[in-house]
């Protein structure tokens, strides 16, 4: 038998059918047509989904694992997805909550330019955790946003990160926003010693997102947010590779279908694919996420995962400074800590809330 | 106020919920930070979402209407599905069911390249449903798929499109087995004098989707099929755009997540970007749609929209000959009837299989 990986799925199904939708997954992520109508060996023997293994989980659910041929796959970014949920995906009762890589495939794929120790390394931020702004709301123009993120990087935060809605728009086009901001940026460091790093939001299609990322690394940028998948699969993995030297943070904008297990989606295939750090929904902000599925994710982005480097959790969302104390000793410090709207609203205050923030992240005590 | 759309959302919420949350939506797909927080002008006026209407809709079941600045998309289709659903698709118990776009809006997206007169007069189909089959199973080489669709082609079928799975894998290079399907459709209609089509399933990133549809135009393809949500929103558009004479299948591969509407997300979203057919799942088959549901999809694909050509209805997944007077007693004449996987397990009869699909579809009296 070729190279198979295993992709893992819940299913709700009874005692009787389960063997036979099994099957059906098995066949929907491989051949996708009747195996009467197959007779080349090779198909039936290398290519076929098989099912390794199915265990009741929960009443009426069931652990699912498909052994599925890597070759199918040929380390195209959109193929790893479209084989391992494509049709299956718009099937009822069913979710894809891990994947299990061999390490020819894994390799296969980059993984993140730099990584915790890269963002490390650029930030300065040797143990304690990081710290993020958000520089919104959209329809401000490039000098507003400019000021904004200039406050902000007086109070020494180490990252401030578009809005993900923050596009090319006219009244705020990426290049002259770029321009901006790191004027503003190069200002504040030059006054106060301390460089808080930009990443502006690419948008549009491959070829605008590389003249982008051209031209904001031109004015210093180090790391950029992109979306996967507005962007698209492929337009994001192929960014990364394109532009080594440079940090991705990811944004889960439209992903949030929740039929891919969210450590799953982001901790490990975002991550696969390049995320240096990922962006979700914190439990108890405006997102729906549980504890135990924003512990899992986080531990998935760091995970130790052959030549594939970690990836720092991003929680978000709706989070407070009142919460700071709470998430680290629930993330530890290898986190992100982004403060977006609840920092912009303390408006006259906020370079003093920065600081606030800034300094309660540095203080903070880890067992 | 500047100029809006409509976003028209299903959100589970109680009466005194109801409008705190529809305020939450409208923010959340706009400025995404508290409104305390801005005192520009031009965003609270312009750009801040509105909620225009709330209604119960069933129990503890509301429609919602947000109206949202179109200046924050920009005519970017990425953006229009950021703006229209990003964040609010991770959040539980909401749904986008459909949209009204301003005429400037609609008419800055391409529409179809060929649109159902341009199917109908690419295949000389002039009243008639358009009858399909699909090139599977992958694994099998050029030569093996070749085989399979000169078979099906004298059976007198219009397409044969490649199943999604086919990607450029070893196995089955794009550019081999399009030269190899061609070969064998041109002789076919030398021989029999009729004309089938070969979709070819592109995949990749942008680059490689340009230069997969350059040398399959080289060798006489006059339209795709594309996965949009593997491919990418904006690739999608971009391609759309970029081969103005061809024709694009959209295959709904990862975007089954049932919070669009599927005939808001596919008769409506993947037309505006450029859809002259559009694969989805057909009610009876291995997926869960409902006949509702499909009526809709196929009538969101074929109404009149300013100058945006309507689009063909694909149902299909686990389509059989027995259903072939039920769906087009069910969809009409505009319709393309597409019979994969049973007709490629009539194995030695597929050819005269498919001379009773096209036969039946052929003879088919509508009322």
């Amino acid at each position: 038998m070729s190279e198979r990986l295993t992709a893992i799925y819940h299913v709700t199904a009874d005692a009787a059918s389960i063997a036979a939708r099994a099957r059906a997954i098995a066949v929907e992520q491989s051949v996708e047509m009747p195996l009467e109508g197959i007779d080349d060996p090779y198909v039936l023997d290398h290519i076929v989904g098989r099912v390794a293994h199915i265990a009741e989980v929960a009443p009426g659910r069931y652990e699912v694992r498909i052994a599925l041929a890597t070759a199918t796959i040929a380390a195209d970014p959109g193929q790893l997805f479209n084989m391992l949920f494509g049709n299956t995906s718009i099937q009822d009762g069913v979710d894809l909550v891990d994947v299990d890589l061999p390490a020819t495939l894994r390799d296969a794929f980059p993984g993140p330019n730099l990584g915790i120790a890269g963002l490390r390394a650029l930030t300065g931020a040797t143990a304690r955790a990081l710290t993020s702004g958000a520089l919104k709301p959209q329809g401000l123009p490039p000098a507003g946003l400019a000021a904004l993120a200039a406050r902000m990087a007086a109070g020494g935060i180490d990252l401030i990160k578009d809005d993900h809605g923050l596009a090319d728009q006219p009244y705020s086009p990426f290049t002259r926003r770029v321009d901006a901001v790191m004027d503003a940026l190069d200002t504040t460091a030059a006054r106060t010693g301390h460089r808080t790093h930009y990443l502006p939001s690419l948008s549009g299609n491959l070829d605008a997102m590389r003249a982008q990322l051209r031209h904001a690394i031109g004015r210093g940028v180090s790391a950029v947010l992109i979306a996967p998948i507005i962007a698209g699969i492929p337009s994001f993995a192929t960014l990364v590779r394109e532009f080594p030297t440079i940090g991705f943070m990811t944004h889960p904008t439209l992903s949030g279908i929740a039929r891919i297990a969210p450590p799953l989606f982001y901790g490990k295939l975002f991550r696969l694919l390049g995320a240096d750090a990922v962006v979700y929904p914190n439990h108890g902000g405006r997102f729906g996420y549980t504890q135990a599925t924003c512990f899992a994710l986080a531990a998935a982005a760091r995970a130790p995962w052959g030549g594939i480097k970690p990836c720092l959790p991003v929680p978000a969302g709706g989070m407070t400074q009142a919460r700071i104390p709470e998430m680290l000793d629930f993330y530890g410090p290898d986190t992100i800590v982004l403060i977006g709207g609840a920092l912009l609203a303390t408006r006259e205050r906020l370079t003093a809330e920065v600081a606030e923030f800034v300094a309660a992240v540095a203080r903070h005590p880890f067992a």
